[in-house]
């Protein structure tokens, strides 16, 4: 765990084209973009032409079992796994959307936020349409529908022309399976093979996990079209200057995965190394916030020459619900995640690394964890910048008025965390390390230059007349 | 269990303004409904003008816990109880739908079928529609989403005028529950009070169950309005002839309600009197299939003085699901739920008095049974003609092909059931028993007139892409 | 539903050796015996040799399904319906109880109360035992195991010959399946066959569910042995008058099932002949409280002449669980099952015929009911003497407080049910129509003559450190 | 993961007395204990001189919930979490077993294994005892009961003294806890306070994690007594040589734990710092099997200077089930758990240090996936011995014929791993890092010093008419 659990995940995207198993490996290959959402999995395949859809509330193993993958026959599926379908309702927002148009059958599934649903889902409604989810991705299917164009291909060009923000779409109707990723390039989408089998998925774990190849990012703005013919791709949007997300590369990618064109572990690991030689300290023991935070401590430990340990065991055995043992047991929810490790850190200056601390009360709690273990010191060392702004693009942050960082200057959030330090990287430090040319990612959450407007994106609120809050 | 067992049934649908337990009042009035529809059931009720809605597969009971209903404060509710929703994405038409349009939240559920689904559906794609359900429901929503009149009755009137077929439709939005019925008539729908609050009800025995007072029966092309100012009525449809469905009256309505303006339990008796009448035979004992087939035989045996008897037992512990024996016990489905009381028939001769004949089948293993528990004759008088045709106006028939009526003659008939004599009433014998005016009522299945061209129907089994057929 | 309702129902025994789908036919005997308990379930089936076992909380449908009955292959088998086993510890209880002694496993179920228990467990736990369920039947595992005799069936006589009480007993172990009943015989067991296999039931409508034969009633004091040698009837146990419980024929046993030698349903009609000779009343409208009032109601409409109809109509939609509409609904719970039929019973003077009172709130609700629906007088008939005290042999009752008839006289129980009038079958009469013999049956609830001393029962109440009470 | 995830794990006991909050402290410390056993846990609570239990199937935030834990409300309550509960009957063994003898209600938990079990349960079938699960832990039950001591301290006494074999047993019963170890010390329990209150538990990491402080562990052959009065301690035992279980040292004791008076963590540091000592390897980066392989693994990097790194990722969403995609996909089972982490061993010379080997085909695959992701050579290093023999006392090890190093020797054990080396630490240099003292570890699985004959276990299999197996 680490202070970014508390955000909301986002989603992820997996789909294949010519393998008999395509439904199958869609669930592995939810499997492992699991971490981009737990809390809904949907699965659409196509079988002779006709689309069939399972989709539930839950993990990846607990949404399918052997009977819903054998309801989805066929050699092509799209599959999603999505964070925030809590309540009652929650199925009805699940992902793939399924529907029937002019056209047949078709199914759409998104990672990223439209930031100009609203006003786009109101002027749908002046036309007579109806909405039946709260998601904006409903606002695709509309546009894909109500196209004046002909073919799938151009009716879709289309759709996503309307709309702004952040968008990895998968599409499958008819002979094709589409994938269109935004010309900013927020979020990731790569393309793989299985054999003769063609593979689209957010990470390139996925592609691993299925035993797959990675071949190569699909690049913002591109669409691929892939059916019986092979392979088409195609570049029918605006470029936009490219604006991937920082945050993916510190955060949320899985750390085996090759992300906009760079391995993840290596990245993190330099960022922890960053670290420690900017913000040096006189320390005993690094320890990780793990697992995210495990190769940047690596990286601290070894450009320090601080020795590593694992002072911090995360748990295994962790359930949707577990109930609370009154008041009698402080901290008790990151404990549950998180035991601190006395005979590493008792009597010792502690080094903390983690990736980001977002309303800093995990983190709070993680430092009381470790001097009731008998820390002598505990230095905290992030790998981010102070995140003083909420993401419009994809990522479920806390208002700004809830961000510690927007609250305080760095002195009071040493004194709220009670830590003998606490140092942040600098916004260029992480661009260094991620990749270079700082004008490749999106860092609003941490600098305020949204490079979409977000103004859209506030005026839904006061349009949602629906219970709970529009979601990527 | 009677032969209609083997029909789908059809829906019911509930709606209470003015209450401050609409949405418990309204789960109990869709338990009393529940012999309208097992398989799934939803209530949608409005608090401080924002509508909430809790759905599920099942039995209301079963959908429907404290939880579900804590969640649904409010004064209004609509309610649907529902017939077919098999396979896993059952829960996607389960009623009443919940939209979002131009003019904030609407819900509607519809028990009926709309004839003309198809060539609407047709027409709304063709101007960019889409549909995520099979229902032809999802059709009413579209239009009345895409009218082009001001208010929601206005618009309500626009798409209710636009379909065609049966239907009694509930809808609630802004201030307003609004129910209308289709100008032929063919299903019930009754006006209620229950203190200040209004009811609206498939049957009066709903009413009667939240111990409310029935007013009078919402007439056929009438549109009621209710809302804080109280009740309005107007009849914006074109008049039609009025076809009240026979079978209602026949089979489906409860005993203990009032349809069409009279109460169901006589009727059914006078039929079996009829029966008795006309179709007289020399007998020991008058045994009916229960439940439906009771008043019947009560009727029958009284006209004819021959003793009535339980002789058939209805199990009350009937699941879902359970497992057949193999191929060890015959007639192993029908004998779960009726088992045959060898004191009441062994040696005698039986008259046996059900209300319909469909497929034979199961009266076909009725009698085998009776006849192994030693019925020495068995004698079949069935409350209505023989069924020749399908219903297209909302009751899930099979297909005429399947019909015993449309492939044998009487004399086949009996042979087929193996049984000493059948007779049926005849359509005129039930219109006398029903309630005289025979020109009131719909009596395509057995007659072959239908009022509207189903022809509509048919084609939309072509057009039905989605897995499943159209419903309701 | 009846007053008896209101009584815990008991429990029912099946058993076969000899067909290769024990498990199978078991299941679906137990099913047919479902009204003698629905709180638990379970089946020991023989597998070369081995004994494999699967119980459930539930329903018979409930707690088995295709994989549990695979996991009992086998020619023999025993089972067993439980009434009352609530609370998170209900399994524990569930029957047949498997267990492992000196001589391999043994399997054994029971129906019935020892009204000895408290005082042999203490002796047993004198001599080290330890239990583990808060049943009876327990007790008797321990005198099998402790017994000196060599043989399973000498020891089993031995066990049987200490205890008191009513039993009907089912043991598996080695190559037998045994059969006992109590010399008083005070609950049912029958012998059936099915092709070369022996069946053994608590009533003769679970032979009759698998398409067996009724062979004879397993007479008092009786012990079936069947093996592959066929069947042995030994009687080894010390004469004792017969005491059938006359309730079984009066309300519990199945109406199609031949008891204690005489059908049932004709019985119960009978029951209500004499009713109406006995109790005449002026009236217009017989009405059976369903089903078990149903044959007696007949028995009485045709004796008196006046109509039969179905003035209350029961439910087949009831669930485990029901959310109750907070106050607002009178006589909520009965309603439930049961509702008045206004047609029936508007402005006429209506006869009620049940099978008996216990604490008289239900029969109370059902003439409030009654009432409301228009009734101008309720006269009620009640086929069994007043109950005036609690069963000590295998019937739930409630304590002797509770009773009605045990509260209060003849006059005020017509006040507090508020009927124009009410009349009891007294003993003799009752006695008569079930089956001449007085002396034969056990009727201590409403005579206050026990054939076994209570005492014991009472005392084991003290003796009681389990939470829940002494079962069966 | 790693190789001894392939071993059954053992049980874990948990028992508090002295807070009001009893079973929730116990639901936490069984949480804590979760590594120990899987499948299935229990409470039994004390409150009033009443005991009240709840056991499941599951982990234990799936057997308890809300109201599972406002049904155990007392101050005292001791708890079990077990692996092995397969099979539709695992309930039945699951501990804390409840049971009701001469002095009242008695319950008892047990981690461990008694050898001689089978013919202490011959001598009591053979007086008449009867056995209701296959765990051995019900013959002391039965012991305790049969006893001809007075009190419960005599009688446990008594009955332990009987056994022999590996056990750390929790009791309560009337007014006291009682903990004892058998006098070998082969498992570990420990004692805690919290507050007023006395913990006892398998493991420390539990005492932490209720947020008690550990006081010190329960000496082999110890029996501690815990009541109103406070603690006494007895050494009521035949003196043993100590046998602490090197195997809960090098894998299953929780590594933040502190064991048999060493701390987890920096011992298994030490492991791994001999290993790259005594057996060094020219590599570019050391990985280690997570999480239980990171500590000893760092170890190595350390002695080596060879980077350490996560080249190994394991997954945090494993489900009980996961439906395996057929053949398709090579090593699924292990690939779910762990995925290679590609940039990282790409190229590289590997070292990965694991904890041990039992059958091997865990490590194979390992070393398949990592082949397949790049790694030039692989060099295996195990911080155990060669495992050789089955563990009788308390570890569900596989047959001695299954275990890979009783199969072959070290150069076909590299052969068969497919590495470029392996090795394994030898006995004398665990001991040496475990703790010194060699004399008081038993390692019978590496060495065949079976400190406690086995051969009654053998035995036990024939004599286990029960299906499955006798287990702790």
């Amino acid at each position: 765990m680490s202070e970014a659990d508390t955000l909301g995940h986002e989603c992820g995207v997996f789909g294949i084209i010519g393998d008999p198993d395509a439904a199958r490996l869609s669930y592995l290959g939810l499997h492992a973009l699991q971490h981009r959402g737990q809390d809904g999995a949907g699965i659409v395949a196509r079988n002779a032409g006709n689309l069939a859809e399972h989709r539930g509330v839950g993990l990846v193993h607990e949404v399918f079992d052997e009977g819903a993958l054998r309801s989805l026959p066929g050699d092509a599926a799209i599959g999603h796994v999505r964070y925030g379908t809590a309540g009652g309702d929650g199925l009805t927002n699940v992902q793939p959307f399924l529907a029937r148009w002019k056209q047949g059958q078709v199914a759409l599934c998104h990672n990223g936020t439209l930031t100009n649903a609203p006003p786009i889902r109101e002027e749908l409604e002046e036309r007579g349409a109806i909405f039946t989810r709260t998601s904006d991705t409903e606002v695709l299917l509309h546009l894909l529908a109500a196209s004046d164009q002909k073919t799938l291909i151009n009716r879709l060009v289309d759709a996503l022309s309307r709309v702004e923000g952040a968008w990895c779409v998968l599409v499958i109707s008819g002979d094709k399976l589409v994938a269109a990723r935004d010309p900013w390039g927020f979020r990731p989408l790569v393309l793989g093979r299985k054999g003769e089998a063609w593979i689209v998925a957010s990470e390139t774990t996925a592609i691993d996990f299925v035993q797959g190849t990675f071949v190569r990012e699909i690049e913002p703005g591109e669409m691929v079209i892939l059916d019986e013919d092979g392979i088409q791709s195609i570049r029918p949007f605006a470029r936009k200057p490219r604006r991937a997300c920082i945050f993916e590369a510190i955060y949320f990618a899985r750390p085996d995965s090759n992300l906009f064109g760079r391995d993840v572990y290596p990245t993190r690991v330099r960022l922890g190394e960053l670290l420690a030689t900017r913000f040096p300290c006189k320390a005993d023991v690094v320890v990780p916030v793990p697992d995210s935070g495990t190769p940047a401590a690596l990286g601290f430990a070894q450009a320090s020459g601080i020795p590593f340990a694992m002072g911090l065991l995360r748990s295994h055995y962790i359930g949707r619900t577990f109930i609370e043992p009154t008041q009698r047991i402080r901290d008790f929810g990151v404990r549950l995640k998180l035991q601190p490790n006395r005979s590493v850190v008792a009597g010792k200056r502690v080094v903390v690394v983690d990736d980001s601390i977002v309303r800093g009360t995990t983190s709070q709690k993680l430092v009381r964890m470790l001097r009731a273990a008998g820390a002598a010191e505990v230095h905290l060392r992030i790998t981010s910048p102070p995140m003083t702004g909420p993401c419009f693009y994809g990522i479920d942050t806390p208002e700004r008025e809830e961000l510690l960082a927007h609250r305080m200057d760095l002195p009071r959030i040493r004194q709220f965390l009670d830590v003998e330090s606490v140092a942040f990287l600098s916004m260029d430090e992480v661009r260094e390390a991620v990749g270079g040319d700082g004008g490749r990612f999106c860092d609003a959450c941490f600098t305020g230059n949204y490079p979409v407007d977000p103004v859209a994106r506030r005026a839904d609120a006061q349009l949602a007349l629906f219970r709970g809050r529009p979601e990527e």
